[in-house]
């Protein structure tokens, strides 16, 4: 179960991580997260005794290795949709000869003492988003690819790319089977499938399902529904 | 109705501004929100076309000249608790010589055109927390002042001063009592009364007395109570 | 006509676009304005009620699909030379099938309720900037393709590109018939040509020349030119 | 000669700075500017290699001292209207014995090897604005504290403090000889007089009548004028 | 044994809550830490595990109810002269009827379930500075007050009181007096004594005459003295 | 002798930059500093007199052009393995005919009056960074590139990739000679040799073998040690 925080702002972060979440992700791809407001909001993450994750804004070298030099336990990579997508991300995250990751690591040095590339690898997560039919019709692919070690589906992304309408609710057939499709790779492989939810019921329904790294809800969405409910709740009764 | 942010951020500020509130107000006391960070979230909430309050750290004339000049609509100024602290309040948010304001109008004066002293004492809401014993004795007198646009009372830091727990769900009938007399003093004079509800229900209760400024709840405790409950609910029914 | 900010502030973002521009340009390119300093940047320009544009730093999707989740009205891409490099912009513009861009509105979905990908396609306008002597030979391909709704000439580079020295005041022939390339060829297509005018007279040249969306000045310039007026002017007569 | 920044950012500073100002004033009083946002700001403008000043937002020994020890030449204190303030003021900029200035000059110490109370005391300007009719009836008294570098004239707070509109172009003969009189009685002590200009024209007015500390306008001021000026010309010719 | 902080960054701020620290202090009165950057520092501090101190930039009530809601566990109020100001700066400090405090602990109440003003009077330690002649003559008084936790000398300030250079490492016998005599009254009440040492040398000498709160040196001081020795010695041996 | 800064801030790169190198790198990197902070921090190393360097996050022309427009003095750039990356490095540093540079030379425009290409040109450095056996087994491809200013060493990256631990201090002949070989090459076509140090006696180490380019330690490591060494000094001697 995890917190998504689209807010750049280190207090916002420490509050949806001490919420009860398993994990927490910054989202710099469609959150307002620049690199500049990241470290600190890992900070607030690491604080509240929690996994920080980075949704990096592209399946770059350069994103992901600060994600990781920045102290995040794990990186989710956007629009993974091909083997040599796969590979380039989980050679961004690996240091040599696993990959390319350059040495350099500011933030987990500084807790970790004896900090060596094989404990880097270790400690750091790659997360592949699925969230394309290209995506889906390569899985197998993906999922040869050493070192990836969970896919996390994108369901409003993949709905478009089936050229149905964005949903986090899924209804039609074709994109519940595209989501369960990926499900059923990842379980063949041993790998974990996750999914981004949108809401508790989601999350429920994608966990009877299968899925296992469940992203509930961004500090956006939860703010925005919860200042919407109250000033609904708080005019109940009120004169026009 | 109105919302407020602690949460020291333009876009968490917007959001809160387009949830339907009829004002928001950015709390410098007790949010964490500096000097540097409050102009662009005056800016945020102005876009969403709602007014903008500033609760200033203390009834300091400095701090609410510049809440002023950077935008705001109104000041809520903490802990007046008497005659003399509601004149300097009023003091410094109008021009002489109904005031002490200095002259230099920085933000309001971007938009509107031909900006007047006049102009800015009309626009420049001045809101006094009533919030000790002290201040409710002293209701008259505060009242007296020319210029206090409104009273509102500060539930928990009432409550304190009158050696009770700090609750925004008053149960106690002194706590009750006190908030019922800002009320009666505020409508004897025809000055509209606030509080801070802390929830829909209470704004719904506070409303029904007859209390028409109405402070739900802070994004901070918005945020924090929607991301427990999306985290609680997203484990029903899964196996510890 | 267009305002152009450089320096990252949302207040003087605000200034410029309440000086009577039709819209404001972000500068992430050659301004000194970052990921995390531009959301604010968008708020202010919309505040003032007109269209914000950004420039972003490359032709890089993640680049443009950030300042659309942003907010931005329009994105201006650099450096755009063959009909590949305006595919790849287009693409990143526009929701799928027609491109490749990922679903998560952020700051638009905020003040459109049911915002959906057609929306999101019509309300994102893409130009592309013409600024080397290979674009100028490839434009009926770049203006070929779908989605290119704007093409916008960056004088100085395209000078540099011709051997010529960068200047926004073209006196060489080469140089201004180039430019007036552009213009034919776009206007061959309906499509509206644009052009970064660097003062008044130039704006008013390249007008009646028949460019339609004139980038005036950047906030760095004026103020630069008039601190520096300023401060000449007033030793006027001083003594020395 | 001076300019003046009420932007908070440290390229605009570094563009002010280097248009050939004396001096360079960042207002924490009506500019946008806070603490955060100062030293930065201050290195920019010694980076142009003017010397800098900061109006503090109040008459606070904090804030003064704060802006000296993050680099300040020296600070302008608005309101000084009585030899108490003045007293204030000057003690908030001396170590002791002349006055009450904690030691920890931060910044100043990197660059000046050596740094002690009698360096910091001779390097720390204090100016005193003189904005109030009761400023204008205790000058000579404001005058007799020693420490006071210079007195500078606030013509809008001066003229609504005379009860007449605030204006930086004086026309009233009371809001004129008001000003003559700070003037006069600044040369009687062999004190510089300043004052705010607003423009060049009255920059050259005034330092005709002897003054000698002459800000002429702010960043936002110039700003919002060379914009509004840009979009005005480049319109012009223009079908409606 | 505790560190101090006067660059504004929460991740030089970790560094040094990391380094073998008892306590790590953020300095807004003499570092360049502002309102706006502390509470991420404080979540910084509080990451690496060690108890966070704020040293206010004044004896004023806003700031020290400010550092508090942000989350430190102390505040370190400067130039406390008199049982007056110990009085001020205690009750800013706790919450009523022992103090003045406001209630609204933002951050604290994050990660304590069940906060109550019990709670926190208990966990907000107040340290008062202790750094002029006049304090020295009125520790009696000072310490008399209930609520003052611990007493700290500033030694430059206190030199500087006597009229002698400012220094942390005292060699006059009036300053070295002064000094113990706070250690002395301290001892007599039973309230630990500190003192802001300067370097470990310093440290060592205070702790054997019995100071129990050390401040060693900020991170200002320990980085320069650290990159000047690390050019000095790379450049030895090499040709001039 | 360089000077290396990870901290996002301009006042630690003040301190680092007025310590006695002869230029100060920012580190974008593996340091926590993004492209919003980059700006103030090269003002801050100019402001001390000495020329400033920035190693961007990756070898792209964006990264490269932005801080050249921010006033940088010279670029290092990551990972450079081939002539092919070589040129792509040069080519963004470079305005046409010699590469890609996009014209806008923001902050250098200010403080240069007639500013040109050539001079652009001329005053920005390209140091490309030797830090794979692929690069090494490349070098006289890569030197054969015109516009290569300098090479740098990173040898941990180095050891890295030959299969050793990462270190600063190479014991294994394979990781020493590797680095010799680059001196070797460099110096055979007259280029300046540099190599990551990480403390003075490496850099007097690699200043006898024949580098001249020699980066000592950053802010971060030298922060860690001084504070990490205070702390454990100031300890001796107290009882456990």
């Amino acid at each position: 179960m995890g917190g998504w925080c689209g807010i750049a702002n280190p207090f916002s972060a420490e509050v949806v991580a001490r919420a009860g979440f398993d994990w927490v992700c910054v989202d710099q791809q469609h959150g307002l997260v620049g690199p500049d407001g990241l470290p600190s909001m890992l900070q607030a993450i690491e604080l509240a005794g929690v996994p920080s994750l980075v949704r990096v804004p592209w399946n770059e070298p350069a994103a992901i290795m600060r994600a990781f030099d920045a102290g995040a336990t794990g990186v989710v990579v956007p629009l993974v949709n091909s083997r040599a997508d796969a590979e380039r991300a989980v050679r961004a995250g690996r240091y040599p000869p696993a990959g390319d990751r350059s040495w350099g690591p500011t933030r987990p040095a500084q807790s970790v003492s004896g900090y060596t590339p094989a404990l880097g690898n270790e400690r750091s997560l790659m997360v592949v988003q699925i969230e394309t039919a290209e995506a889906v019709d390569a899985l197998d692919d993906i999922l040869d690819v050493d070192g990836v070690d969970a896919v996390f589906v994108g369901p409003s992304d993949l709905a478009l790319s089936y050229g149905l309408a964005p949903t986090l609710t899924p209804r039609l057939p074709e994109h519940t089977e595209a989501i369960l499709q990926v499900r059923d790779a990842a379980r063949r492989r041993g790998v974990p499938a996750g999914i981004y939810c949108g809401d508790p019921a989601m999350a429920r329904r994608w966990r009877s399902e299968g899925f296992v790294v469940l992203a509930i809800a961004s500090d956006v969405v939860l703010l925005r529904a919860a200042a919407t409910d109250a000033a609904t709740r708080s005019r109940e009764g009120a004169a026009p």
